[in-house]
């Protein structure tokens, strides 16, 4: 009977107890679920989230795969001491919130909301007809899990859309770009940019001053993928000059974004913290299961990191 | 060659002189566009505004269409010298800016993005994820030509979409209701309210202080219909005592709204210019331009207003 070690946030322990639980029996296979591990050499598995603290893998010496509970992996793919295959959550109910909190956000900037939610002071300003979609082009940097339901979903609205990928990528109705020379002309055409990267050593900066420079003026920056991707002087110099429009940014290099930083502050940066889209219990370990389940009938685990990419 | 005149809004008069000169000579119709008429019984069609202030239809004894270039014709419908048949406007820009505008502002309810955009106070309020659209109840009252493209939209988006009409209708991924004697039910279920029919007198106050009281506590309205569908009084007491949770209004009882109203005013409300969606001529020009075609080739005309139902 295989043993499964939690190693996620206290506070979600209760929910994953039940959920895993839950998903094993209907899954049909006997797995042991356990909180701590006083022999590690007895764990066959380990459910994986960075608030656990656990950070040396070493002594799990018949782990068969770590399975991480963020689809961000930044902060463990890089650990030596994690040699067992590692894979990454792809979860439906992420998928869903990161295409909500995406599009509603798009369309917030498309729409121009903020003058009406901040503004109500009693002048009727009538008569300025928006754009429609159809004229507002929008860019989707990253075309993973996540970066392809959001493109879909934008284009469905009618944004004439254009994503951005390393490996080449065919996603509906968007214009599908990849590699490093393709980014100039996909940054330069985008009125709304949307970053759904991965943090790597390659994404690191990615958006500097000099790709900054290349979007229309007055673009806008929607950042849920990772702060890293962004140099955030840059940034805030694009921002202050007016080159860019406006920021809504839920990653950032540190979080919590400290009180101070002077993102909280800016009239042209919207911070939002770290909530575009939560890993669910209810929806995420039945991902868990499933691949548990792979692994316990021979067959290859899903969504396995690469640790050369990075992601 | 069929005289058409042109009674919309001064500021309107030039994109519309091009636009419907470029689809006469598209469709292959020889019109002559005029925008005044000194002798009115020489006039075949009226392209019409509430703007142009025509009122009286008495002298205009050979026009075979009034075409309304608004798709409310509550203002016209009643008129007792516009004896000529009338059509409403069905306009893909008009469509697609409504369809814009509603799943926006359901998504900013949906996602409380108020308190991220009013709230930028340095303080990192971090875990709470947001329910899913999944298990966020939406309901569109009226499912013409706007309401079905927003519930259908509202569907994709992954929201449980209830739908109602006065005859049975059909949209995919909606479930669709009728009849006076299912809205208590619709309304019980609406986490998210979306007020899309016209104004008649049937729909005069339908939103009153019962049919308030039967939506969950804190649902939220959004009105891109009509202002008279509202009870106004009955919505400000719901507000008040937090019944409904918020009411983003784009339409009002008297337009402009009056700086002295307490919707201006009140925390729980979002006011917006009648602006959802406008007539936009380039493709709204079209739609005359192919109504007038089709009356011409002695086809029924599209759209055409009935009156005893009021749209
Ligand atoms: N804010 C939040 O609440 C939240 C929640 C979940 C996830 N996230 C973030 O969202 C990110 C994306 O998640 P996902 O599940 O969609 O990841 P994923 O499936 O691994 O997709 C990553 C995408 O980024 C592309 N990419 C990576 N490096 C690239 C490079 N150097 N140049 C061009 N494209 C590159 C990949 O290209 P290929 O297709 O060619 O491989 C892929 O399309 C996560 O890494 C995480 O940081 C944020
Ligand atoms: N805010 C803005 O910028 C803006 C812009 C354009 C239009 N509008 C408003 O939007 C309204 C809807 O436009 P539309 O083109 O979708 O109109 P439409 O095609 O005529 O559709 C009206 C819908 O309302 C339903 N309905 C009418 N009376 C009803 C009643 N008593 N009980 C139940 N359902 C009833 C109709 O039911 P059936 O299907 O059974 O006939 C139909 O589904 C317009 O009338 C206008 O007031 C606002």
């Amino acid at each position: 009977m295989p043993k499964v070690l939690y190693a996620g946030a206290d506070s979600a322990r209760e929910s994953y107890a039940r959920e895993l639980t839950a998903g094993f029996a209907e899954a049909g296979v006997a797995a042991e679920l356990v909180f701590d591990a006083p022999d590690p050499a007895a764990i066959d598995y380990i459910v994986y989230a960075p608030a656990s603290g656990l950070r040396d893998f070493t002594p799990f010496t018949n782990t068969r795969a770590v399975l991480s509970l963020w689809a961000g992996v930044e902060t463990i793919v890089g650990n030596r001491t994690l040699t067992q295959p590692l894979t990454r959550m792809v979860d439906p109910g992420l998928t869903e919130g990161m295409r909500e909190w995406v599009t509603g956000h798009v369309l917030r900037h498309h729409l121009g909301m903020d003058a009406h939610i901040t503004g109500q002071d009693g002048v009727w300003r009538g008569d300025r007809p928006a754009p429609l979609a159809r004229h507002r082009p929008v860019a989707v940097l990253g075309l993973g899990a996540l970066g392809t339901t959001c493109a879909r979903a934008l284009a469905g609205l009618g944004f004439p859309v254009t994503g951005w990928s390393r490996a080449p990528r065919a996603v509906d109705g968007v214009d599908c770009r990849h590699g490093v020379e393709a980014l100039a002309q996909v940054l330069s055409g985008a009125q709304i940019l949307v970053l759904l990267l991965p943090a790597t050593p390659e994404t690191d900066g990615l958006m500097n001053a000099e790709r900054l420079a290349l979007l229309p003026p007055g673009a806008v920056i929607v950042n849920p993928g990772r702060g890293s991707l962004i140099d955030e002087p840059a940034l805030l110099a694009a921002l202050d000059s007016g080159r860019v429009g406006h920021a809504t940014l839920d990653v950032f290099r540190t979080e919590p974004l400290p009180p101070g930083h002077p993102f909280w502050a800016h009239p042209r940066v919207t911070v939002t913290p770290h909530i575009a889209s939560a890993t669910r219990p209810e929806t995420a370990a039945r991902a868990i299961v499933r691949n548990i389940s792979r692994a316990e009938r021979g067959e290859p685990l899903e969504h396995v990191v690469d640790r050369a990419r990075g992601y």
